[in-house]
């Protein structure tokens, strides 16, 4: 479509209450210039409902392309969490400037801006609503009327005593099946979950997730009542730590935290050459252990034949035991009282399955090469492998995630090239003891 | 904690309270006959609760351990979504006679049980209010304080005309902020939601994650409501498919589908020996590229050294291709009209890191052995490897999801075959190309 056209159909959309979500998809074909023009017709409100469901990157060169003015009117207009987020995108003056033309909301936005972007304080919302402990649950009732469109969510209605500390929480629903002149006290449920501020994101996800909740307050030390956190925003960050999970595992690093269709060549390819560099220095030094072996390789070059299903098979499994191992953790489906247990079973696992591969592969061997005790040998080796693969792929994110770093990456480079060193070593070794019947 | 213990602290702890999903935790530490033991003493409605936040395998465990009376009356407190779950595990025989016994929802299950697992069908309840349109706002209020007890979400009431069909949807808080009087279908939202029974559930995730939705209703053909599917249940299937997507990707098959801790070693060994086969297979195809180009190894045995070096980067560079597309169209950063477009920035991408690793590696060969031109073919082979992985990973995935087979699996042995033969062939062929100056 061209872009003039995308141009009027957004303006007919809005006009015709098409979801903000789907106006924030077509604004992404049009160029700065008609963004800029587009959002001059736009009102605050829609504004920032468009900006809300746009992604961080098109939300920060939009706020660019407006006047300093213009975009405090709209920040104003944007959820408190959204607003926060954006503004952390931006420079440090830039936000001294945005803020100081916002008025109302700096404070709480000032406030917001103080957590790390992945942890509870970083994603809540402080648009929450708290009613004290002795009103009646009809007075209840009649203030949501008044506050509710201001609440991000009044789905749950957070209950504080007279110290404001958090005492309890009713669901809206519960709230109107009570009968009127019930004091909130009597019908809230007492057992509140509620987490830190400091905690990390995906922990929070796995609370919301475990306990089907469709918010989540945060408190402070004193169990005072700092913002709630949405559902609609965990399934964000289950998304986002899914991806951080997905492309670690596979060792494509951080590409992440750029738009993958709009980011520069240079830059996408800056994101993922550490990982490549590591694993050219990985395969260089796998490559030696080769080189340490020449003069075998040379009387009987054949062995070369096997270097590839040794390193592919290591690498192989180990990949599955730490895939299991890392995905298990973050699913919490395996807990850190289970590791053990766990390693155990995994070392089991990879014998079994070293048995099988490597008796295998000696029939292949002896048969495709005519040479018994090549069989002998690359079945062993094939055996040794896949068992240290197992257990090296389940131990070493064992041992990360005992030391606070996300195990997620040790499936990358490094752990292929100690499966590769470790694969190829024990192969020429056992070779090497072998030799004088194979020459 | 001895076993026995576990089970006097169940039956304080669900006195006390506690959250089914931390009971259903410590039930899992009990063996069978405790499990038994413990059930007999409690409510239907407790267990119920307690079974319902158990895993499929435990359930269905549990389940065969009681009386086919009490199953039945178990299975009748439980949601009637998760009661469909449970049933779906069964055997048909075993499902026949509980719905016997089960009468009243006996129907709405076994309407339930006619959709795939993954489908929008296959995830909903039938729990869900729905009013019709000409009601007052004060009316549909005490309507919904009689049945809020049995519908799993009240927050949003879903509007149905005279044919029973879904016109609209009005959110709790929307109708308790709106004045006495007024009728549901003047303040209700007639652009709903809505999902046929046979969507995919990871597209119905898609839907619900992107506009923000509590829950989304499932309609016939005719407009009819057949069911909703809440946000929790939601957040299930984004967690399962991201697990999947991530087993596919490094190549760890269908493990998924058992308990990761109780399964047994030869249950797990089976899942994981295919994709080790074709692995396997893959590895020796590789291998006979090698012994193809025996010769020439013979004569200049030091090219074996950077066999790992060449295959190991291939693999890197194609598993980054694979799997920044495969994400990309898992969480709709990249659409399918944008599928050209990133191929040929993936293109240009491939082509720079070949460049810059070739020119690396280069260097390196040269120096570490002193044979300049070795140095010339390593860096050649590795330019064309590291290019041709990127369009490889990138073109397979393309392909499989044209096809409408999960991209994912593409990052598996199978792509790992394709590019390890290729990044050999070439460097064998180069390396003949360059023979009479390496000798």
């Amino acid at each position: 479509m061209p872009i003039q056209k995308t141009l009027q159909k957004i303006i007919v959309e809005i006009k015709e209450g098409t979801h903000p979500s789907d106006l924030a998809e077509l604004v992404d074909e049009l160029n700065d210039q008609q963004r800029k023009e587009l959002f001059e017709l736009l009102s605050d409100e829609e504004a920032a409902l468009i900006i809300q469901e746009m992604e961080d990157f098109d939300q920060v060169s939009l706020i660019r392309l407006l006047t300093r003015h213009r975009a405090s009117s709209i920040l104003k207009e944007m959820a408190v969490d959204d607003a926060t987020d954006l503004l952390g995108e931006l420079s440090e003056e830039e936000v001294k400037e945005l803020l100081s033309l916002i008025e109302e909301e700096a404070e709480e936005i000032k406030g917001l801006l103080r957590y790390r972007e992945d942890t509870a304080g970083g994603i809540m919302t402080t648009e929450f609503i708290a009613l004290p402990e002795d009103i009646p649950v009809e007075e209840a009732i009649t203030r949501l009327r008044e506050m509710a469109p201001d609440a991000e969510i009044i789905y749950y209605v957070y209950v504080i005593n007279a110290q404001t500390k958090l005492t309890g929480v009713i669901s809206l629903r519960d709230l109107i099946a009570a009968e009127d002149g019930t004091l909130l006290e009597e019908i809230m449920l007492r057992n509140v979950i509620s987490v830190p501020a400091d905690m990390d994101q995906e922990e929070v996800a796995r609370l919301v997730s475990r306990y089907d909740l469709l918010a989540v307050p945060v408190v402070d030390e004193e169990q005072r009542l700092l913002g709630i956190i949405t559902v609609d925003d965990i399934i964000d960050v289950i998304e986002e730590e899914a991806t951080e999970d997905i492309y670690r595992l596979t060792g494509t690093g951080e590409v992440e935290s750029v738009d993958i269709l709009e980011a520069s060549v240079f830059g996408i390819v800056r994101k993922r050459l550490p990982w490549l560099i590591i694993s050219l220095l990985g395969g260089l030094l796998s490559g030696s252990v080769i080189g340490s072996f020449e003069t075998i390789l040379q009387s009987i070059v054949i062995l070369a034949v096997f270097i590839p299903v040794i390193m592919d098979m290591g690498g192989n499994v180990g990949t599955q035991s730490s895939t299991l191992f890392v995905r298990g953790l973050a699913t919490g489906e395996i807990e850190e009282k289970d590791t053990w247990r766990y390693f155990m079973r995994e070392v089991k696992i990879g014998v079994a399955m070293g048995v099988i591969n490597g008796f295998f592969i000696a029939i292949a061997a002896a048969l495709w090469q005519g040479i018994p005790v090549l069989g002998v040998v690359v079945g062993i080796a094939m055996f040794t492998t896949i068992s240290l693969a197992a257990l090296i792929g389940t131990l070493i994110p064992i041992i990360f995630n005992h030391f606070g770093i996300d195990p997620a990456i040790t499936s990358g480079p490094f752990v292929t090239t100690i499966k590769d060193v470790t694969g190829l070593l024990i192969y020429f070794y056992i070779a090497t003891l072998f030799m004088r019947y194979l020459i």
